[in-house]
């Protein structure tokens, strides 16, 4: 298992990032050829099932074990009123988690996807990012190795979910610090705040970038500075993931910031990983265009918890279904196009 | 059950159609109003599921009989060398279905759905639409009823799908005479033509259009003149599962044409319909537009057989799986908004 000991550990892990196997996809591609249909005519279904075969190193590959992991933290900058909920839901909602009565619960139960909660010192809030950096690099490292340590070994697809009261401030500022702008470009409702939390917000994540931006010339270094616990979480098993080849279904805008940091320095590292959805979330559209990812729905949801990675884990389901079992042209006897 | 014994009987129905319960439909957004996570965080899921509650009436809606119907038929018009495939693949699909190799088997059983095959008259295929009416008035009534009695009374959602060679050019020549425009309109590639056939295609559309305009004064009339037997009997069957209160998820380009001559005279018809996606077909969007439907999904599918409408109908089971099985902000002790 994957183990960042110190911040050089991790920021070289991502220099040094597995790749696909060519061949099984390949064979895959060969496969979709032969299928029983027009080519090409199951769109991003096809794509997606080369996609799983080349990490999986499978020609058909297997959706058996999908792991879905929701990572918990709190924010100093909860404080601030940045949100529309009080910061002792964070708690709250892991309860709920445990006791099955949460989204997540009912929409990894609809995918077939297990289910568990990493809580990251919920009693132990970051530091307010506008103040200093959210964590030490001790704390941080923690996290990171957390995140990798939730990632099971033999899962076929891992969705990476989170909730934390206040996150979308770090994330705006994630991203801002990644590939530009300021909190204008980056900041939006989150749960649904009005405009007077929004402009707290908004103050909160330039204050940040203005205190920090000087020193953000490493993955490791805006994760600790601007991240959360449960942000560098989703990051370290992001990256552990990468390193076991398993493919990963990124849920909505905190996870693609979770994302951010590592592909402001290795653009590449979100090469084994499918964009679940386009969230309401306003600066979502943006980062995932930033990430280089084409989100397989768009149904309005802004919930985190991994709630969108789960509902489009049923496309992928779908895309490997119709792969590994439809009949060729020649075992069905269809005549193929004039 | 319902039987359209003549012409009027079917055009009478679509004046006489039964609506959603609305309580049931209120009583389903009291409860998602109380359910752990922010108002209106789920999105498109929350409006599904009230959709979806409303049609069963029921407050807590079930998923747990699908039924996926595949209609088949043959066209005069495939002569004319309007498809990228020769018409004996029609029934050599149908065996395929029979025989399970089908995307549609595939996607089918990933959401849970039961498939049925209906095929109608494959060796007396439709007479070309450019030279006179499609059927006679007897086969179409025919059609529509094969149809009406494919919807199992008992089934929760409904999934309309087709394979018919050659079939995107009566749909095509559906749409123009429903709501306007010419074959450029609404002709496209199908499952694949070149452009020496998209030219043919074209022509046969607007030849066609030519001969029937003046004689398309009912949903009937235009189903018979211009339409195919499975796109009657998707008709039928659509129409049927309105009187039953049964909801329809609608597949793509030529399930959606199927629903044009009736959306035409009355367009509360759709009332009862989901679009399950926009699809690859280029006028598929112009289509939904006309039927004021908004897809759920937009993954680049033409294929057909409802393919598109089993990969949507998991989205409406995450939908139902999240409305009923979350706890409520009470029940999990979680705070609401501040």
């Amino acid at each position: 298992m994957i183990r960042f000991a110190t911040p050089a550990t991790f920021d070289g892990a991502l220099r040094n990032l597995p790749m696909a196997d060519d061949a099984a996809r390949d064979a895959a591609a060969v496969r979709q050829a032969q299928l029983t249909k027009p080519a090409g005519s199951l769109g991003r279904l096809e794509e997606i099932a080369l996609f799983i075969a080349g990490w999986q190193g499978a020609e058909r590959p297997a959706l058996d074990r999908i792991a879905a992991v929701v990572f918990a933290g709190n924010h100093g900058c909860a404080a601030r009123g940045v949100s529309a909920f009080p910061a002792e839901v964070t708690a709250q909602m892991v309860a709920n988690f445990h006791n099955g009565g949460a989204a997540i619960n009912a929409l990894a139960g609809a995918c077939g996807a297990s289910l568990a909660v990493v809580a990251l010192d919920l009693d132990r809030p970051t530091d307010d990012i506008a103040q200093g950096p959210a964590m030490s690099e001790t704390d941080c490292l923690a996290a990171l190795n957390a995140g990798a340590a939730a990632v099971p070994d033999d899962c076929q697809l891992f969705l990476p979910g989170e909730m934390g009261i206040g996150n979308t401030t770090p994330a705006a500022a994630l991203c801002a610090a990644s590939f530009g702008g300021n909190a204008a470009d980056w900041v939006g409702k989150g749960s649904g705040i009005d405009d007077a939390a929004l402009a707290r917000k908004r103050a909160v994540v330039d204050e940040a970038l203005a205190l920090h931006s000087s020193d953000c010339g490493s993955a490791f270094k805006l994760l600790q500075r601007l991240g959360g616990r449960e942000i560098a979480a989703m990051a370290g098993a992001m990256l552990a993931a990468r390193h076991r080849r398993i493919p990963v279904l990124i849920d909505g805008f905190i996870a693609c910031a979770a994302m951010a940091p590592m592909a402001r320095f290795t653009p590449a590292i979100t090469g084994h990983c499918l964009a679940a959805h386009c969230s309401g979330e306003s600066a979502h559209g943006r980062l995932l265009d930033a990430l280089r990812l084409a989100p397989l729905l768009a149904l309005d949801m802004r919930l985190g918890e991994g709630s969108g990675a789960a509902v489009a884990a049923q496309i992928v389901r779908s895309a490997l279904a119709a792969h590994g079992g439809m009949a060729t042209f020649e075992e069905a006897a269809v005549a193929g196009a004039i």
